[in-house]
């Protein structure tokens, strides 16, 4: 299988034709407001270890032109090692929970929802926070992938691009999320807003390999925000990114139980070509099913434990090489704080 | 540090001098009373859905002379896939909980500990089941582990070995479980039971690699009881087995949060030798925590998800090589029945 599975010629060529994608201009100002949150998911625990040690040590967080300050997003779900208590809190930064009127018996993410939203924004407001790193941990082979919305700031590809020259250890994809309706996830509060994802780690467990891996990227981000807000020019590049354009059940029986799992042939394979007709999932009952689509996909977040529950067996993603432009010395650079 | 860890002489040496263990005598009546039981934690899925899909399909636990029955034995652990509702089943099987009087508010554990204790045992009785196979997974590094009570039977190290030599695909390793006091794993309800640990794999995913290893262990297993049952004789070996003498919590803050985490050169090293002096932690703070203890150890169970709540960075074992005598045919063998 792995000769079928290679990316063919066809796929390269298709890749690399430049796809224009329109952002959003760069910060005139430097970014001295700047979160790091971890523990958006409380069993998932880089970012929740993170934060903790943060909270107790800030020298870490801080440069010479701003401190970014650390945020364990869910305290009460980090207690208990699990996802969320009620709901999902990185699905509660919409309009309606963040605008509702507190009431005694809301879940308790819809209460700390409007608490960040407090904190670090309020959302699409003049006095949001510049910048927000949200970090995530998955069960899935991801390596490193930054997570920002399409449509981001010419700055956010700037330092995704900063990140995969920084690391070194892993891979560091960029997937440029396409939300069907209004952004719902914590980072969408501040006026520029990214997720870290790490894996695999298990949820429930802190691998010192991911805890180190995603310290040194919260880092490097921190160092690019400091070298942008003291006047760094940055030259315009190519990059590969990653849409979104759906997503894969896994099999089930007509009550709605599994009747299968990820092929053993996909399981790991996150940001890989799958072409049509590969296996992708393989049944109880020992048949394999196979990718019915009619082009070349990658699929990511592969067999990600929390997304059973949201009926996804991965998410279907193209992948894009789109040009970004410079990004110019900023006129009210910060040289002084040096 | 690759060259450190490896075994000196003298401690291959050690392990080779056979250590006399006694066994228990081999049963004297074919074993017709056999359950495979998966879910006892509701969020190790290999067992969850072998379980669910054996009680489909239950044909896949015949053998000419027996039927093993499948049992998913926390259905409601399994629903909302958590190890467990209340407490944790398998540490439930124990005489004041068996014995106990329902009540309306005890735990479901406890309620259902009973039930099985009914269908299996009850424990320690001459109606108990002739043999059970527990199923589970870990999130570290065990490779196949069959976990039995120290004191077995003799048939039981033969299915250990007979199961070593079909597991092909990974190392499957016999962890003799001294328990401090009484037994109180569903296993113990049988008269001949063991546990098949399955690792690794993140709880609340589910892997078709370690599925497919499960469900041709379990397969084995009846194979073996099935040869057994039908008069064939079994040579003594000798064997590797490991035995539990510690546990070793993680480094923790005074107010009992983690203040580390498993050191980088000890994760996925389950089974392993760790010498005096070799680095088992890695403090938030960069510092590393050393073996302090004077024997070279092996230890299993490394960062397993389950075990932060209950203080166990991993589970210290020695490796002793032992012999088994010979399984000499069964006198009354179900030869009719083939």
């Amino acid at each position: 299988m792995q000769g079928e599975r290679s990316i063919p010629l066809k796929g390269v060529r298709k890749a690399r034709s430049l796809q224009a994608m329109s952002w959003l201009p760069a910060p005139q100002e430097p970014l001295l407001r700047v979160a790091v949150t971890g523990g958006t998911h409380g069993d998932e625990l880089c970012g929740v270890f993170l934060a903790r040690h943060w909270l107790r040590c800030p020298e870490e967080l801080k440069r010479p032109s701003f401190s970014a300050i650390p945020i364990l997003a869910n305290p009460e779900a980090s207690a208990i090692c699990r996802r969320y208590v009620h709901k999902d809190l990185n699905r509660s930064f919409t309009s309606t929970f963040l605008n509702s009127k507190a009431t005694p018996d809301e879940p308790y993410e819809v209460t700390r929802a409007r608490e960040l939203n407090q904190q670090l924004g309020p959302k699409a407001s003049g006095q949001a926070f510049d910048f927000t790193l949200d970090l995530h941990n998955t069960t899935a082979n991801m390596g490193a992938c930054i997570i920002t919305k399409a449509n981001c700031s010419v700055f956010a590809m700037h330092m995704c691009r900063y990140l995969q020259l920084r690391s070194l250890e892993l891979p560091c994809r960029v997937f440029l999320l396409q939300p069907s309706g209004e952004t719902f996830n914590l980072d969408s509060v501040a006026k520029i807003g990214m997720a870290l994802e790490l894996g695999p780690q298990p949820h429930g467990v802190l691998r010192a390999d991911r805890f180190s891996q995603m310290r040194a990227l919260v880092a490097a981000s921190l160092d690019f925000i400091q070298l942008f807000n003291q006047g760094t020019a940055f030259p315009a590049f190519e990059m590969e990114v990653y849409k979104n354009f759906g997503e894969e059940d896994f099999p089930r029986t007509e009550a709605g139980d599994l009747a299968g799992m990820v092929h053993p042939q996909l399981q790991d394979r996150d940001f890989e070509p799958l072409q049509p007709g590969a296996p992708i999932f393989q049944l109880f009952s020992g048949e394999d099913v196979l990718y019915q689509g009619d082009r070349t996909m990658y699929p990511i977040f592969i067999n990600e434990a929390a997304y059973y529950k949201t009926h996804k067996a991965f998410i279907k993603t193209e992948k894009i090489m789109t040009s970004v432009p410079a990004l110019p010395p900023l006129p009210s650079a910060l040289t002084h704080s040096l």
